[in-house]
């Protein structure tokens, strides 16, 4: 008999699964009998007790009858299956496409298109958006705080709405930076923005549903509300933000993402005559409005603007805050200040999804941030932020000139740069170039519903020192002119 | 003016909020002149720096315009909007049920339903099930391995998909212990079994679709499949699990959801025909199998059974495991193992829904049970599992006598006591008064799909010291007997 042992685990589960393999295959035919232990044993090369373990565990299992040792028969009990499933292709993959829902085969589509391009292992410099910037200080009082918290936190199930102690904190936290009053029972933990579009597009959305984005945009919150079957559409931005008097009329809009404070990824700030228009619109039209204040924290030149939710007389504002961040990117930490008539309902979804965030790290960043080791680490980032993206623009400026128009921005991790003597087709082989000599760009195209006039840019800095910085605008500069040539 | 600081984070925010709140409000209204700062400060007692800098703040943001210090009034930008504002109740819950998805109310309704009886506060025995079992060494390999990952985890996005390294842990744990054959690119990390289910919803539901359960069920799943619009329907079980003789015919399955290790809650397990009949079945029919495999770690009196997934040659059946039941259930950690077909949708969901799992926790399980510390705990959790079960089956049988008739099993963290002689109404007073008493008691009504013909309790075991069950099975005697008298 030829059996093929897998070499994982002990010997007599090896050998009882190539059994099993081969009863299944119709090999071992049913009601015939198994080789005498002391034969197979010989003919395997394997101990006698390893065969009678083997064939203790099959007989436990109800794949073979018999007393072992002395005489045992394949089981009776599937004799036609068996040959069914021979017939059977059996390892190639069924990729039974039409098996799947219509928000499975939307899922599958969109992360095809966005899985390429993530690939940045090799790259010298790389400028994508949204890496996070290292700060050692952070990260061993990361552990001082993980390691307490591990030490202390509860083992039960954690309460789906988030750890109270960092709710508590979430909410001293707004009112001091960001304008808003909240309470505790106001706040719901998420595991990042990413998961707090998925709970909205679950609490709020009908299939064919109206979502209106910015546009350009975050392409994550495209995405979810695409896959969940919305109609999503765009409205435009200018240097003041969303161009509040092209929001439709008269049909309804379900949803409406925005980001006032820091427009993604142009970086405009709204304006406050357009956030009172905004609300205006919102409460008149019934239209929810999402706040998606993803990097609000890092205002380097003023004080940080109000959030738009602390006008919300009207409670049609839900505003959304990561830790992901202004920390980093696998603390997978984030949260939801909503209105009172979601709340419940918020809730509700995030424990069906996933009964809630783990406790450890909750527990963790709610002592980090009462210890104000968070909002030190926030300054410190301001001033870094701020220091690189000098660097940045003023190589930007010494390598490209006026081949290149920024965007003005006070804030954030990242800049927009236009190319306005580019065709899209020579952006695209810029971008090319670029990553051959180890320098990783990224095109703002895939974040537009709308296709641009012109290509453009995004460069995150937040994760490179200014003379990287320097050295990646001289390898931008030469790529720039070899396909300008 | 009359304005009320809200105490929250630095004087001058604080009075920058209150001047704000006017101005919607209409009491300042638009293009009036603010008090001078002089006569502000005085009248707030207040310091005359902390009203400069509120007015600064209102300038920036563009509520007052004019020069700070020499003469501001409020922006012109919104008059008619204010008055708006204010006609409006401001703070009252706005519950606009109808403004939430089908989805949203769905979550809604069911949440309402079970988030009664999670109340477990003040009570001295508690037979929940789910209550995780203490382990301080397995806390202090917990809390090492953790505060190794901290020190050197990956700070960037994790893989979606899950760290490779606790993928790979997965894979020989799978080989080890339950007789699955699976590569690391067959494994999905995800936050927990619900998740598993929910991102099931997702990838193969659409609204109207059936689903399977056995009944009675994990509630959970139920729950997320009802909330995703999907047409649940029971099928029965008895003492060999399932009966498969009773599954549908005809009519498309979707999904069906089995525990045939160990089902969920009779403790009943699938014998290997029913195994195979199922596999042919879901086969012929296109319906995709999850196999839940809650508490397959748990098995005291035999070797561990194979899993479904084993047995599995034509790619149908969805592999779920969690380590939140076996760690703790806090740590929001589990794993699905894909047929080839379903792969890429699953890891698209995930990607979606969360972006992936945190990247820290990934890291310290992947040690965990690389150590050998996890498979140390099971077996030590496995063998102080068995002591509390008998302690527990011989206090019932002293105290409840032939009042009380248990499904036997051989394994898990809870027993099912059927009260053949009670009427619902009085299973429903008994677990009233030992909650009185100081006792948790749950009926398994909620699991089912269909009424009992006799009231059941689930008995939740893991949590309790064998001198803590024999107390608790005293008072369970007592209020036997006071609600049969």
């Amino acid at each position: 008999m030829f059996l093929e042992l897998d070499e994982l685990g002990p010997r007599y589960l090896q050998l009882a699964r190539a059994l099993k393999q081969a009863i299944l295959d119709g090999r071992c035919a049913a009601t015939t009998r198994l080789p005498a232990t002391r034969v197979l044993a010989r003919e395997l090369a394997l101990s006698r007790n390893t065969v009678l373990a083997a064939y203790e565990q099959l007989a436990a299992e109800g794949f073979i009858e018999g007393r072992v040792g002395s005489g045992c028969y394949v089981a009776a009990f599937a004799a036609t299956k068996v040959v069914r499933a021979t017939a059977q292709p059996s390892r190639t993959p069924r990729t039974r496409k039409a098996a799947l829902a219509r928000r499975g085969r939307r899922a599958l589509e969109l992360f095809d298109q966005s899985i390429h391009g993530r690939q940045h292992r090799g790259l010298r410099y790389n400028l994508q958006y949204g890496l996070p910037m290292t700060n050692p200080q952070l990260a061993s009082a990361w552990r001082r705080e993980l390691n307490h918290a591990a030490a202390h936190a509860e083992m039960d199930y954690p309460d789906p709405q988030g750890l109270i102690a960092l709710r508590h904190q979430v909410c001293d936290y707004l009112a001091r930076r960001r304008g808003i009053v909240a309470a505790p029972e106001d706040v719901l933990i998420v595991s990042g923005t990413q998961q707090a579009f998925a709970l909205a597009a679950d609490v709020l959305l009908d299939e064919g549903d109206r979502v209106l984005l910015e546009d350009p945009h975050y392409r994550g919150a495209r995405q979810v509300f695409q896959t969940q079957g919305a109609h999503v559409f765009g409205c435009r931005v200018d240097g003041d933000g969303l161009v509040t008097a092209a929001l439709p009329r008269g049909k309804a809009t379900r949803l409406a993402v925005v980001t006032p404070s820091h427009q993604f990824p142009t970086g405009a700030v709204l304006s406050l005559p357009r956030r009172m228009h905004l609300l205006d619109w919102a409460q008149r039209s019934g239209c929810w409005l999402i706040e998606d204040d993803y990097d609000g924290e890092f205002r380097y030149d003023a004080r940080p603007l109000a959030a738009l939710k602390s006008l919300d007389r009207a409670d049609c504002v839900i505003y959304i805050g990561t830790f992901s961040k202004v920390l980093f990117p696998s603390l997978r930490l984030g949260y939801m200040v909503l209105p009172p008539g979601l709340r419940q309902a918020f809730v509700a979804a995030k424990w069906l999804t996933d009964r809630g965030c783990p406790a450890i790290e909750q527990a963790a960043l709610a002592r980090l941030i009462a210890s104000g080791a968070f909002e030190r680490h926030l300054r410190q980032a301001a001033k870094n932020l701020k220091t690189r993206r000098a660097a940045l623009l003023t190589a930007l400026k010494r390598h490209a000139g006026d081949a290149v128009e920024v965007a003005d921005s006070s804030a954030g991790m990242h800049i927009l740069a236009w190319l306005p003597r580019m065709s899209h087709a020579q952006s695209q082989r810029m971008v090319e170039r670029a990553r051959s000599r180890g320098l990783g760009l990224y095109l703002v195209a895939p974040y537009c519903l709308k296709p641009l006039p012109r290509p453009g840019l995004l460069l995150g800095y937040a994760d490179l020192p200014p003379a990287d910085l320097q050295a990646a605008m001289r390898v931008f500069g030469e790529c720039l002119r070899e396909v300008e040539r």
